[in-house]
């Protein structure tokens, strides 16, 4: 039995807040179709490219995506081996699930982002929001459960911190169909998780544990959600097997750190465009050394503390004025909440004030691009002497692995302790706490020095472990568990078969 | 063997930020005593009363103490079984233990109180400030190891977050004595202790495993603690045992939750000032239900979303106008530090808007009291019907202890679930997220209507808890754990000695 034919005996539908395609309408109406990125898509196509009839399921988030959930139909693209389908959701539920819900309470709980003196609170309008929010998450299940047409057989994997009520639906109308569940950022421990009020995290933790297995990218994150579980439901969990049984169920929860390409990432970092704009980037270096950040514009990433550091390396290291540039390719991101607002106006604030300190006639110390170049962010990956990963929480952190796949000068890497890749790559890495100014400022003069040879062996290091375990690994490894975890099904194990 | 001669056999010295006595310089010059009150000098009063050597050890924090300290001779006072010792700490190191360390950083730590994508930032400046801290728990450890003067039978009993660093002196000075540590505080999820760099917090929990026994006010701050040692150190923990095994010895980690004297409290609460105050107090109420709660003003009580809760009440229930005040009796704390004057400001702007909104030419729904005033806490405790302790996370709570032994009116107890006395008073109090407004606001109601015959009984639940496990329970299990843990040590239960 082949992955491909135990894929197409089993219909696999996945259900993410986005998907690989989205819609927009443009000024005269027409409907244009835009390619997504990431890990999660990169892993699905390399997985799916012998099936032919999966489907992705994604909540509607305009106008243009309304009108084709409205349609009904499911979507495609010649070159992808699955096809979308949108599920209708208001556009003011749409809005209380995603700013409200997901992104206002969800990221900031599970990033430890709030300032609890203060937020969050839930006062009167909580409820609505949260009722926007399972609109959305049913709205989707609704499409799934349609889909599946009964037949139990079927694979449900979900995706993320927008959708955790969703198993629970399938697993109502459909109790056999094997569901898994993937968290895409950090899980909180248990004290934080109260930030969230009794009943909404019973809510989230009772539908998750519908599940047959539930992923998370490290394995502190998998004790977290155990913990969670132990401290908030009447379950029993095993720390050493990393499961919950719960209704004559064992649910499975395990560490699957989720990965990129590296043969498609390779291709385009060495693709004409990336390679000219390298090439013109290194010609504005004019041999200074390149420090570079790629990050979402976002208040887990810690920009602030990272140009900071910077700041504190110059003032202590006069000697290198003039001789290095950190390049901080930023990403918008999330702009119309109030609190990223204010975030970028400081880190704008810094960038200016540290650009005004040491500036010389011929030279800026912090060159700040709010733009969205994936391109250009690859141009830099590949030539930069060191990459700056500081944030303060994150689920994993793909930057920190793509550079240690294309970097061609042996990028360091300064990466925070608290960033999932920290787990897989504190060998090859300088780790840091994110907290730690002064530390950031000694490892990027430690970084910008560092002999050769301990360079090349670093970045090898880092290379290899990227290389051993990439995007196709993550998702045959849920897989794996899914089948091998279910009762009734063969125990053929997905990892052999897909190698 | 009683436990006067156990303790007599044994030199007993206590080590905490304040003791017992403070002192200060009068206008002209003229030492000043002061008498200190809370949990912990209850219970030792209590516990020492038949013992006459035993030693109080605590920083000098201003100029009069200094004084006291460079004479070097322990202080009394006729009352009390034991003498107190300041060591001398210079005003500047003095600051940097207790604003710039204990309170500006462990403090927000432990209660989760940071807002992460701005602070805390370790710059170039805190290794000074860690210095300080070090300094004042050095001074502190070598008055002890002078006062045991070799003789290694003695017990240290160390209290909180202060002084983290003192065991791991006194390990070293004289290897033999028994050592405890009591936190005070809560102690935070192993992700949250990531906010201290490695080196700090590897340096607090390194000392704190040369203790014997480390007491916690609840199991849920135990199992934080062994999650940070096992993350964080190279030891073996065991979550069944509550211990760590490290460098051959055994460190139990145990929940001992601190309370009151009910027996000196109600004394207190019974004395003729304050039973006058209380008749005044419910002269002005009029015949109107009293909702009090009682706290420093401090950005973990959560000031502020009671008052929104309170708000929310009113603006649901207009039917109460005019039926209820709500009296905060708020103590003036730590008002140096930039974040708490903003906090205050901001409760001060809530309290006003609301008393704006609501009030009547007869009636104002909120009185806020800063002020430092005990006697009027017990009257009001006294006669409330219902008290308030909503903190965000909360060592234990005292007051909450307190109200239920001296309440004269079954007051009604609306108790966070993530205050330490939650895990004890779930049965008698109406429990709540301190994070949910709306919920709060409902629990006010269901406060203020509830009949006679539940709030008996939630009323005397409450009080047979705490009855049944006070302040000298707290000190001799503590004791207790201490002498049977350590294998040289007959195996007598100190418990049992001092029933």
């Amino acid at each position: 039995m082949s992955l491909h034919s135990l894929l197409t005996d089993r219909r696999l539908i996945l259900a993410s807040n986005r998907g690989p395609l989205s819609y927009s309408l443009d000024k005269e109406g027409v409907v244009k179709q835009k390619r997504g990125g990431g890990g999660l898509i990169t892993a699905v196509d390399g997985m799916l490219a012998a099936t032919d009839d999966a489907l992705w399921v994604t909540a509607a988030s305009n106008d243009a995506e309304r009108l084709l959930a409205q349609a009904g139909k499911p979507v495609g693209s010649t070159d992808k081996s699955y096809k979308v389908l949108f599920a209708d959701v208001a556009e003011a539920a749409y809005a209380d699930y995603y700013d409200g819900v997901s992104n206002g309470i969800l990221w900031f709980l599970h990033h430890y982002l709030f300032n609890p003196a203060y937020e969050p609170v839930y006062d009167g309008a909580f409820p609505k929001a949260w009722a926007g929010y399972k609109e959305a998450n049913y709205a989707i299940a609704t499409e799934i459960i349609k889909n599946l047409a009964g037949d139990q057989s079927g694979i449900v994997m979900v995706q993320d911190y927008h959708l955790y009520l969703i198993p629970e639906r399938i697993r109502q109308e459909s109790p056999e169909t094997l569901i898994s569940f993937f968290h895409h950022i950090p899980w909180c421990c248990a004290d934080y998780f109260r930030l969230l009020p009794g009943g909404y995290r019973n809510a989230i933790l009772n539908s998750l544990l519908c599940c047959d297995v539930i992923g998370m990218h490290t394995w502190r994150y998998v004790d977290n959600f155990l913990d969670c579980c132990a401290q908030f439901l009447n379950v029993r969990i095993d720390k050493e097997a990393h499961s919950v049984k719960v209704g004559g169920r064992t649910v499975l929860v395990r560490a699957y750190p989720i990965s990129i390409s590296p043969k498609s990432l390779t291709k385009q970092a060495r693709s004409a465009p990336v390679v000219e704009m390298a090439e013109e980037l290194d010609k504005t270096l004019n041999g200074r050394k390149l420090l570079i950040r790629v990050d979402r514009a976002e208040l887990s990433k810690n920009l602030l503390r990272g140009f900071q550091a910077y700041e504190l390396f110059l003032e202590r290291q006069p000697d290198w004025i003039g001789k290095v540039t950190f390049l901080a390719l930023t990403y918008p991101t999330r702009e119309n909440i109030p609190a990223y607002k204010s975030y970028i106006q400081a880190v704008m604030r810094k960038v200016k004030e540290i650009n005004a300190r040491f500036s010389t006639p011929t030279w800026q110390p912090i060159e700040l691009n709010i733009e969205d170049n994936y391109s250009r962010s690859l141009a830099a990956m590949s030539i930069c002497d060191c990459l700056m990963t500081n944030p303060i929480f994150d689920g994993m952190n793909l930057v920190a692995k793509e550079t240690a796949v294309i970097s061609r000068r042996d990028a360091v890497l300064i990466l925070s302790e608290t960033a999932g890749a920290a787990e897989e790559l504190r060998d090859g890495a300088l780790l840091v706490s994110p907290f730690d100014v002064e530390a950031m400022a000694e490892k990027i003069e430690q970084a910008l020095t560092m002999p050769e040879k301990e360079k090349k062996a670093r970045s090898e290091r880092l290379r290899q472990v990227v290389l051993a375990n990439d995007a196709v690994k993550w998702l045959t490894h849920q897989l794996d568990d899914l089948v091998a975890n279910h009762p009734n099904q063969p125990a053929n194990s997905l990892t052999e078969l897909a190698q």
